[in-house]
């Protein structure tokens, strides 16, 4: 017996009132089968980011619960923060995580943005793997105008919501809802004092300038240890592994004499990318996750 | 939140009657919080091998039901089979998954033991890391006299049971109750049919010639791939990681100029074990498998 896990990150335009965070927090506690993994709030920006995990039902329930809410004590009218944003619940996305795919995360986004429109009147847009337009995979320019400038673009030819009429909720706005792969930050640190060096193997592998396709990548300086580093946001580790990138930064790097001195993930990641590394370092022959690791067997209420 | 996943493989000494086999997983299958992973009955053996997953409550419960049961519909008294057994419930050993340790394991060791003597007068030794004397570690020596053996050997000096009485159940006779950690299946190919050097390899690695203390190892050929491989069981992967045998195979083979060409990992393994290999592989730092592995947090009920 399988049981299927998702992940959710929403954020809100609300980074300064502890009570109204405090009150969205209670709506995914209030949700069986969902496990609240983080908050973030930022004063400057004013918006957090709730970060919680569960089976689909469940996470599409809190999700719900949870733009609700924002609606009910956000007002984008009087909203000041230095963040782009266009909604009370601003940004909704689905992750896949355990015995998933990106096409389920896909079928939450809509049920979501369609319930959203029925019970709430918000309308929304499809971003990223939900996107209706490939326009509108790019959250950047899905929010471009942001709450004061949506009414405008709203009855714009292309920019009818995905869920909705052409008329933003008065106070709540518009909300952005998709489906795509964890984020994995990861950092490789190079045994250089030479930023050049990061920046020449950022440029070969990340996807913008033709390296991996689901890579971004900067070089830097870690100016505390005095050595290099090129830092790393892998938006899809199935199609571009971490041990591939690795593994082409060693040899990018054996060109100036360069060795590898340590990596670092920041944040969560899904077991599976690091399983899929051990498969290709220990040469495992015919090895099928989702039978053999044990906590893929897991029952999540 | 975290969550506590521990894992029993009992086994029974009944491998013929599906009728009676179908009566002990619905014992599993009543308990809620824990799923039924396999069932392995060999009838030669007359013996059956259950593996089920859970928190800690639940499957102490399925374990205490399940040995309840085997007393009810197993009878020692008429039992045929190659495989050495004492008991109705013959092993049943308990193994830290997630979020646990042995000492844990340990505990529900003894407290079904206490259990199935106050409630079922069936005794029990401890075994392995519960073994309260170190000649009762070995599952061998503490079953040797089998069934109709026991009655006498309870009566020696050394041999109490470490609960109960010095008597064995009339029908299901003593069960040996233990924690261990999960064994991993981790065999290793090589670009030879010199069997010969699978075996000096498997002399090299393994712990009872002077290799690694938690690794079992053979030199066997495999005769349809014409290749030799280095079949292990590593018995404790947090002691003797995987990465660190497989990379002592690679010099040793080295010295032969003979390649690893492939591995694989029979069953089942815990996460953890592959998540060491891509952190030692991929020189992850500061890694916290506990706070950054999404899986960690799952909600298991």
């Amino acid at each position: 017996m399988t049981k299927k896990l998702v992940e959710c990150i929403p954020n809100f335009s609300e980074g300064r009132d502890k009570e109204k965070l405090k009150l969205l927090e209670e709506e995914v506690a209030a949700v069986s089968g969902v496990t609240l993994l983080d908050v973030q709030a930022d004063g400057n920006h004013n918006r957090s980011v709730f970060t919680f995990i569960g089976n689909p039902e469940g996470v599409l329930e809190a999700a719900f619960q949870l733009a609700k809410k924002a609606m009910e004590i956000i007002d984008l009218t009087c909203h000041q923060g230095e963040h782009p944003r266009m909604g009370a619940a601003d940004v909704i996305p689905f992750v896949p995580i355990m015995n998933m795919d990106i096409k389920e995360c896909v079928e939450l986004s809509r049920c979501l943005g369609q319930r959203m429109w029925e019970e709430l009147r918000i309308p929304s847009f499809l971003y990223e793997a939900s996107a209706t337009r490939p326009e509108r995979q790019n959250l950047a320019t899905v929010r471009k105008g942001e709450f004061e400038g949506m009414p405008e673009k709203l009855l714009l030819e292309n920019w009818a919501p995905d869920f909705g009429e052409r008329k933003i909720h008065p106070t709540a706005g518009i909300t952005a809802i998709g489906a795509r792969m964890p984020l994995i930050a990861f950092n490789v640190n190079l045994g250089t004092d030479d930023v050049a060096i990061a920046k020449a193997i950022a440029k070969a592998v990340r996807g913008s300038s033709g390296g991996f396709k689901h890579c971004k990548a900067l070089g830097m300086m870690l100016e505390d240890r005095n050595i290099v580093q090129v830092s790393m946001n892998m938006v899809n580790y199935e199609g571009t592994p971490l041990y591939r990138v690795f593994e082409a930064i060693r040899f990018e790097a054996e060109r100036w004499g360069v060795p590898i001195i340590g990596s670092e993930i920041v944040g969560l990641t899904p077991a599976k990318a690091l399983v899929d590394a051990a498969e290709y370092y220990l040469k495992i022959e015919n090895f099928d996750c989702h039978k053999q690791v044990l906590e893929y067997h897991l029952v999540a209420e």
